[in-house]
């Protein structure tokens, strides 16, 4: 179960960044929070970046591997040919039990498909999910899938929901999280298909506080802690948010920066900008857990600073310390007749 | 085709406040337009509103309703059972060539239905789509579908991006608008299986600036035209665009109060903050076209105001004006062998 000393394999090789920025990451969370890392990837260029910090009395080992996935590899090229692709190596350390999970910033086609084959699925998961964590105007929300599985059936979007109902237990310390569907109406019976007939199926999970269908504009008020969604739109969702939050901040500057007046007042409020930014700073959060494989599986964002990798890393030994892992595995047991249900029915 | 003097039928009972904002923003838009407009409702409702404006010189009709849509009655039930209801009239006078158009905040479903059922589809369309123009830190953009169609086929999505195109071209003043297909990479190939076959047609098209696929953060930038999407991911786009504006919007203001010197700054820099709100602000837009059927249609916001139920008014107008309803007539009409073999291949 839950493990006071977890051991995290960070893919130190991705990102837009690779090592100059995911070992003082990784470094930086091992530190901290008192666990140990592997960083994993060309041993020669995890040393030149060990070199420049000072990791003393840190927890840290370094695993090689001679490949890298490309950004513009396909997941199930990476998966055939590069057998000894940091992304792969790392999962396999969790596969022989010499990791806990996995840390890998960028590549998430990569994850989910090394994820899926190296350290295999929850019993009874069809398909493991990407979720995302969302500043809102109260608490952070879990928003789930964002794009691991792009065309979904309604017992998916179950499993979905009773992942992150379990993963928000823990990781947002909340004993009921609030769980919604999302849709584009808020009375039972609105949105497409697919959402009608998963809204039949999470009705019926027992210990669930299922609030039914939610819409887009709730995903930033803070009323609902988990949001269930497929995985393309939870992907448009994702980046639109991301694009938005940015175009926005653009456009403050140049209407704050276009006279000195204006420019002056914006000096005088710097603070509360400051403290605004962070709403819209991914870098808090970091990481988007990849829920049900046989281990913990955290991606970060590929544009990732070495702040953003210690938080996903942070994560990740967290998931483990709080046996995350377990209450998925539980959550997913204990509903499997619905799961079977839903797929006869579909 | 062209018709100089437009003549536009406003839903005046329609939205969260009815005549009492319809129609002030009715009688506005004709007399800044110089077009006449029929306002659809009850009598003595409408007489009450106009009896608080000075329409003299203003080409403005009442044409009596005596039955309301109500926001919580479904579609079908209003096009059975309310043959009297405002929004039923309004598409009749289209239908019996008395009106060129209509216009009709809030119940957008029941718009949808009463518009493909009196008056008709555009020759070969399947499906009319709702168009919603988006700010972006440039120009504004198209996004269709937003609502209009939850389950589509690929060749639903080719006709969206047909008549969106031709809307584009006469709406924003755009020779050869650049128009993209929202996915979840811009790669080719990239998407779920409904975006993919859309894509095999619209890159077909002839004289059509098809860029291939764009993501959630491109709606924003300004660096697109049109984006095709259907109605479920539209509208979840469009309904978090408007929550997420609206929290960041919350956000900021709650810390630019939250110190005297912040707050000082604040009012030093209120020029531009007033210039950043109308980038959120939907009453500059107004109205969301209904493209697809025999006339023009116009859905404007539920929450509209005035402001906003003229813009929708006189956008509506316009579209009389520069014969964009002959445009996508000719569009899908040129197209017909693309979509019946989009049709055969799905």
């Amino acid at each position: 179960m839950a493990k006071d000393a977890p051991i995290i394999a960070v893919d130190v090789m991705g990102g837009d960044f690779g090592p100059s920025v995911c070992v003082p990451g990784a470094v930086d969370a091992a530190r901290a929070g008192k666990f140990k890392v592997l960083l994993v990837g060309r041993h020669d260029a995890v040393a030149a970046e060990l070199a420049k910090l000072n990791p003393a009395g840190v927890d840290v080992e370094t695993v090689h591997a001679g490949e890298v996935a490309e950004m513009d590899e396909k997941p199930s090229e990476i998966l055939r040919r590069k057998k000894d692709a940091s992304i792969q190596v790392a999962c396999r350390l969790v596969k022989e039990g010499r990791a806990d999970g996995i840390v890998s910033p960028g590549h998430s086609g990569a994850t989910v498909a090394c994820g899926m084959f190296i350290m295999g699925r929850i019993a009874g998961v069809e398909r493991p999910a990407l979720a995302s964590i969302m500043p809102t105007e109260k608490n952070p929300m879990v928003l789930l899938d964002v794009g691991a599985n792009v065309d979904c059936k309604p017992h998916h979007l179950l499993q979905f929901g009773l992942m992150a109902n379990a993963f928000a237990r823990d990781m947002l310390d909340l004993p009921v999280p609030r769980l919604g569907l999302l849709s584009i109406g808020e009375e039972e019976g609105k949105g497409n298909t697919l959402v009608k007939e998963a809204y039949e199926l999470l009705k019926l999970v027992e210990n669930l506080n299922f609030v039914g269908n939610v819409e887009g504009r709730d995903i930033f008020t803070g009323d609902v802690d988990v949001i269930v969604c497929d995985g393309f739109v939870g992907n448009v969702a994702l980046k639109l948010s991301e694009g938005l939050a940015t175009s926005i901040a653009r456009i403050l500057k140049r209407e704050l920066l276009g006279s000195p007046v204006a420019k002056l007042g914006a000096f005088l409020s710097k603070g509360a900008f400051k403290r605004f930014a962070r709403f819209v700073d991914y870098a808090e959060y970091g990481g988007a857990p990849l829920l049900g494989l046989n281990g913990i599986a955290v991606v970060a964002h590929g544009r990732s600073n070495a702040k953003a990798v210690a938080s996903a890393t942070r994560m990740a030994a967290t998931f483990v310390r709080k046996g995350t892992y377990e209450r998925l595995v539980e959550a997913i047991s204990q509903n499997e007749e619905l799961t079977r249900y839903g797929k006869a029915i579909k």
